[in-house]
Order: C-alpha cells, then sequence, then structure tokens
C-alpha cells in the first residue's frame, strides 16, 4: 500500500506561513533568513512578505541569503535518509555580507533558517552546527571580551520549516535555537504543490481527498 | 489613476512555467541554474520541477545556485529604476562548485540564469555581464589553447524570466545569450500571489477581473 499523501496547494503553504509569521516575528524578530535551497526557496520567499520591518519609517524586506546541501541535490528535495552526509554546495557569501555590516555579518543578529519540511531533522541539524561555527569564528575575531560576550548573548539562530513531521529525529535542535513550524504533520508523504509535473489543478482538486489530520 | 495591475495567482505562475520548460530543454538544455533572490527563488524551485535530466538512468535535479542583488531588496523586489546601481550581496559560491567539478564549476555548462520578471533589464545584464567575467576567468586559467576554445565554445549562458514587461529597456542581452519568457505583457503592475499580505483566495477572485492582455 502506499504511504499516506497529504497534497498541499500553493496556497496552503501561503496561508500556513502568514498564520506563523506574526509569531516568528514578536518571538524571534528576525534580521536574517538562510533559505536552505531548493526546498527553502519558496517559504524564504513567501515569508519576507510577511516580516517586512520598518527603519526611518520605510517598509524594508529583510536580507535572504541562500545555502544548499547535497543531501536534498540528490534526492529531489522529497525525503531525507537517515545516516545521509550532507555536503554544501553553497554557503553563506561572507565576502559581501562582511563588508557592509559589522563584525562579519553574522554577530548581534537574528538569524533564521528556513526550509519546507523538518523530516530526519538531518539538514537542520547540520546547518545549525555548521552557522554556529561561523559565529564562533566571528566571536574569536573580536578582541574585546566585554564586546564579545555582549556579541554571543544577542546573536539568535532560529528555524521555521513549513511543516514539522512527528517522527523520531536523527538529531537534537540545541535548547538555544528557536524553532517554529507552521504545521505538525504525522508522518505522511507531503506533495508540495512545486513538485506537481502533471495538472496543478487537479492536485488542488484531488486534495479535498486528503485524510483529516 | 492607478497603473493597471495584473493579479497572478500561483497555479497562473506554475501553468506557464510548465508550458515554457519543454522549450528551454530542447533548445538550450541548461545543467545549473542561478536564481536572482528573491524574486528568482520561486520560479527556479519551479522550473527544476519541469527540467529533470536522466544520468545512469535516475532522474536528476539540476543544481541551482543564488545570487543576490540589492536592488531588490531595497525595493521589495517590486520595480527597478533605470540607472540605479546594482550590487551584489551573495553571488555563486565557486569554493564548493569548483572543487567538484572541472574548469571552476562554469565552463562546458549550460548555464539558466532566473528571475520572475524582465522589467528595466538592469539586473538581468548586470547579472549576465558579471557571469562572463567568471567565465573568461575560468578561461584564462586554462593553458591548453585548444581546450580553451572547445570550453568557450560549450559554455553557454541563457536567461529565463516568468514575464517579460514590453517596454523600453536600459541594456541589452548579448546576441550568444539565450531568452526564454514564458509571458510577455503590457508595462502594467504584475501583482504576484507571494507578495500577497491580505487574502490570497480573494487575490485570487479578483484576478478574474484581470485585464485582457
Amino acid at each position: 500500500m502506499a504511504p499516506p499523501m497529504l497534497r498541499l496547494s500553493y496556497n496552503d503553504i501561503h496561508n500556513a506561513i502568514a498564520r506563523t509569521a506574526p509569531r516568528i516575528m514578536s518571538e524571534f524578530s528576525p534580521d536574517l533568513f538562510i533559505a536552505i535551497g531548493g526546498g527553502g526557496f519558496i517559504p524564504a520567499r513567501i515569508l519576507r512578505t510577511f516580516c517586512k520591518v520598518t527603519t526611518d519609517g520605510k517598509k524594508r524586506n529583510i536580507p535572504i541569503q541562500a545555502v544548499g546541501l547535497t543531501l536534498y541535490e540528490s534526492l529531489g528535495g522529497i525525503e531525507e535518509v537517515v545516516g545521509q552526509e550532507v555536503v554544501r554546495v553553497q554557503w553563506i557569501d561572507f565576502s559581501t555580507l562582511g563588508s557592509k555590516l559589522k563584525h562579519g555579518g553574522l554577530l548581534g543578529r537574528h538569524i533564521l533558517i528556513v526550509d519546507e519540511v523538518d523530516d530526519t531533522r538531518t539538514t537542520l541539524v547540520y546547518t545549525i552546527k555548521e552557522m554556529q561555527k561561523d559565529i564562533n569564528k566571528q566571536l574569536e575575531a573580536i578582541e574585546d571580551v566585554d564586546e564579545r560576550e555582549r556579541l554571543r548573548a544577542t546573536t539568535k539562530l532560529g528555524i521555521f520549516v513549513v511543516h514539522n513531521k512527528l517522527k523520531p529525529k536523527a538529531g537534537e535542535i540545541p535548547a538555544d535555537v528557536a524553532y517554529f513550524s507552521a504545521v505538525d504533520t504525522p508522518d505522511v508523504w507531503l506533495a508540495y504543490p512545486w513538485e506537481c509535473e502533471t495538472d496543478i489543478e487537479e492536485h488542488d482538486m484531488l486534495r479535498k481527498d486528503n485524510p483529516t489530520l
């Protein structure tokens, strides 16, 4: 028997993100998004619409940096395999991020990592660890101890996923990392609209047969 | 009077990309996508679904690298201003792209730059020029003249935009760069679904009042 499939329309995703954004803004107040490609690209772009910040009386977009990890590339972005190695194919561009911002670009910021789904948690845990290495490297470069500790205390990492599958995870999110999921689901196949190779209107129509979750 | 607005649903975008993908595959056959963020993130992720390549009997995704340009950041991704300076905030990650691929990662490839709209053409022309600089730098590193010319001849650049606004452009696409647009539109305000901050279902409904274009 095929595993149960949860079909999702683009508007489902848009609305799930719209509903979650106010909580992200009030509890985490991000000022940098890290989109994990390719799955995080669409959620990050939608989330940005609902997370504008006002500076000098102007509404401004929160910048998005993209990172790429081969785990997704090789498997078509649909599922993770526990224990599979994660390899970077693109990382944050510090050459530009660092030149315009103090302290290498990450320190003192509220950095939200965005992906479509938290499945086995492998890529999210990998991304968090790598980000923490980058942050620690930038902290070590601060000579003034007080300033270094002030920056350590004000640099925040968070995660946003559209869907969190309620299942055993291959790794743990550190306690000091904020975690937001728009929807918690059982361990079903999530049929995202952007993966629909056939008729998207039919996909949306069939979605009405979704099991009640 | 407000300028005419063309409302677009997510499915409009999905279908426009699905319709154009076979032409992109047969005429250009891309093996690397460059998504211009944030506008190109959603089109690139959707396009990838329709451009899988088969190697060793397995369907594989074409990798996406993201680039960020401040022109978009500062203006909320909606419109360009002629003459405005473009500044990189993220560029291709050669540290990873280059280590796994011969010749620095770009040579011999068919590289498709993806964005949502070709408005004044400023960012697209900028991106093409910067990519050509990178390609030339990688070509110069090839010592064998025959191999260098073979790689020069087989490296291709292309552009895909969902919408091309039929209006005067601030720059020209070089003749050897392939160009694909899913839809050509008059110079109207394109209301993309991912920019909808209010009710996406209402946005879709009001879309029925779109002027015939």
